[in-house]
């Protein structure tokens, strides 16, 4: 029988899906900012942007933590999200709905990075790495706070919505 | 200029999504309760499995509420979330990890539709749908649920996992 494969594996397959997520979600965020119509939005997605820099420092220092190079694996399901976004960024431009779309395809890369964030902080409190779940946590919180934030600029822009469809 | 998307647009797409990633989960859930080795796991991915059909139908509402046919459309990113499932339950099979690792893999299902149908939810509001409404927060609650539980039980294997390489 081949190696059996451990939860070790497992986390270090996790932090190269989600450093290659977070990439991905920085070139999304950047894109959506230049289209947001909402000057609140426009500042949250920035904002994010800049968080997301910072994430990816922080992903680095997990991979030191389990003296393992920090590289990205391609990630097929936030790809998609991505390119569901762009598509939208394209199809609603110019239009009322354009900042409600663009909102809905980042929440859902919030989401995603949510989930393996939780997942990963799981596994490495299990493997014994202390640090690693301090800084995958940071993470986490912030993720959690960046969806609560388009959750309050999505009730806005609603309100706008209907101001306008008045 | 071709038509102006709207809202609606929008929301008919994203029920379409949402119907198809259902479909997908529904099946990986079943999949995954099949692999699951935890008596409490696999009850929670049945009950879930369950749960997600009641989602569908739901859905079925929605989408009579909005006079359209309740039609999916195909997602590539639940479609790469159904891939990395199904990968990982062959990959981890049988290893201390299993659990684990499905635990994770319907963790990022269950984020993504939580994403979705925070976002229908938000604009069956703005679009007036009260019925939706009422619709989607139901399943946006269960789903948070389903969430909640696995975190727990991911807990719950975490313990299990310590004492087992105590």
């Amino acid at each position: 029988m081949a190696s059996q494969k451990t939860l070790e594996d497992a986390f270090h397959a996790g932090l190269k899906d989600v450093l290659f997520a977070e990439r991905a979600s920085v070139r999304a965020l950047k894109k959506a900012a230049k289209a947001a119509q909402l000057p609140e939005l426009k500042q949250a997605l920035e904002q994010h942007a800049e968080e997301s820099e910072g994430q990816m420092e922080r992903l680095q220092q997990v991979f030191e933590a389990i003296g393992k190079p920090a590289r990205g694996k391609t990630c097929e399901s936030i790809q998609g999200l991505q390119a569901e976004l762009e598509d939208h960024l394209e199809e609603f431009k110019e239009t009322d709905a354009a900042d409600a779309v663009l909102i809905a395809g980042t929440q859902a890369m919030e989401h995603y990075e949510i989930a393996r964030y939780g997942t990963l902080k799981t596994w490495a409190a299990q493997l014994g790495l202390d640090e690693a779940v301090k800084l995958l946590d940071q993470t986490l919180q912030e993720e959690k706070k960046a969806d609560e934030l388009l959750n309050n600029v999505a009730q806005k822009a609603n309100e706008m919505g209907q101001q306008a469809g008045s």
